[in-house]
């Protein structure tokens, strides 16, 4: 089951990290700038990243978009870098898929057998058999978005919806899924609400949540820690990690932001 | 701008009808199973379709999860198939993506620059500036999900949210948007609930509407024809055009499909 692979990877090496891949061509550091195909320059650039941050990272969330701007290169590079994850990191296809059931088989066929990733994340719009196809994959984890952690958030997720907001009716109903299958459930919800964050966790105990908007996107660490007491918890950094330098030394400036921030985390880790 | 390359085009060609490209490798005619490269198969069919159903669809939908399931071929066979278009047809990627703004630019980019999409589908469920980057394409259409047609629609849609449900507040959130850049927004309300395609219709008045779900979901045709009188509207079949036949007759079998659900649809056309 994804969570006991995950929480046995987060007490082994001591790290709830979570490196998030997000290659922007033009944000590159600038040797790697010379490369004229952008592929191969992404190519070198995720194999150095990871290299230098995967004895603190237990997870690579993959941000799908950055893959699919590449083209038809797009999915080789995928291929390459997901091989290039070690042994002892979980992997996520962050594609925020929805679609209609027969789609949805598609979609999850893609990322869980074209791709062999651990987990991905889906948008819930769409509702329960949108998100079944993936849930069929036991060994597998579906981070449903919850409460995200841009600016817009609020537009529809904050809205209140029968006495309480979206998000948290959505987080209600995801644990209803995860209740009939155990493990294959999570919640993506953003650092940059802490109220949020508290509310999902408290409304759904012991889910496992999937959480961004630390680092470049400014939320903060402490109210991590209390929500890591009873729910296993993966924070994403990527930015922040990516292009910490964008100089020779980018893969040691790499390594030492994601040390620093598995560091402030280390409270969140099983013991 | 898109809708007035949309209407001249319906008008035209006197039809409303979108043809959606869901290619199903298990559900291809028998003479095209033969083929040992799905990816082959797919292109060879989907060729045909096309060249079948060209006299009578304004539009092809691409469901970009059937061509991402194809893998590292999946943009080739999507590249190939665009290009076979016919000038007289508009295209639509139907991802239904959705993410923070500095993604969206790059999923953005791959629909609206590196394969050149005339519109594309979206997810309401991060708010606007997840759904921004696209809007800034200003002679494509970015149609959001409203009330989509799959069963599990009401799980969240329908809740109500502030007195009204949640797809009618996404709606008029979408209506502002579109009155901020007039002609790049269109709705996605299907086909299977007249009650929430009037209602949409009714608090969006004049705004394009994409429905799916005629044909192998049910819906019925009667409304569409009402809405029609005020609002452009594109109406999507896949699977009834597609698999209309699955021996050697099945380009025949998908232009006379076609025919008969344009015929049905004639009256929503512009005069």
């Amino acid at each position: 089951m994804f969570t006991d692979r995950l929480r046995t990877l987060q007490r082994l090496k001591q790290t709830v990290l979570c490196v998030g891949l997000d290659p922007d061509p033009a944000r590159l550091p600038r040797p790697l700038r010379r490369e004229s195909n952008p592929a191969t320059a992404i190519r070198t650039f995720l194999k150095q990243i990871i290299d230098a941050t995967r004895h603190v990272a237990c997870a690579y969330k993959f941000n799908l978009a950055f893959f699919e701007a590449l083209g038809r290169d797009g999915w080789s590079v995928l291929e390459a870098t997901l091989q290039h994850i070690p042994d002892d990191a979980l992997t996520i296809a962050d594609g925020k898929r929805g679609d209609i059931g027969s789609s949805a088989r598609f979609y999850a066929r893609a990322v869980f057998e074209l791709l062999p990733f651990d987990a991905c994340t889906v948008s819930p719009y769409m509702g329960r058999d949108a998100v079944a196809p993936f849930l069929a994959y036991k060994e597998r984890a579906t981070f449903v978005l919850t409460r995200t952690s841009n600016p817009s958030a609020p537009d529809f997720q904050d809205r209140r919806c029968d006495n309480e907001p979206l998000y948290l009716a959505v987080a209600r109903t995801a644990a209803r899924w995860h209740q009939e299958l155990p493990g294959t459930v999570g919640l993506v919800v953003g650092a940059t609400d802490p109220y949020a964050l508290a509310a999902v966790h408290l409304a759904c105990p012991g889910l496992p949540l999937l959480i961004p908007g630390v680092g470049a996107q400014g939320g903060a660490i402490a109210p991590i820690l209390q929500v890591a007491r009873r729910s296993p918890v993966l924070v994403n950094s990527s930015r922040q990690i990516l292009y910490a330098s964008n100089r020779d030394d980018f893969a040691e400036a790499a390594a030492r932001a994601a040390e620093t921030l598995r560091n402030q985390l280390k409270e969140a880790c099983p013991s």
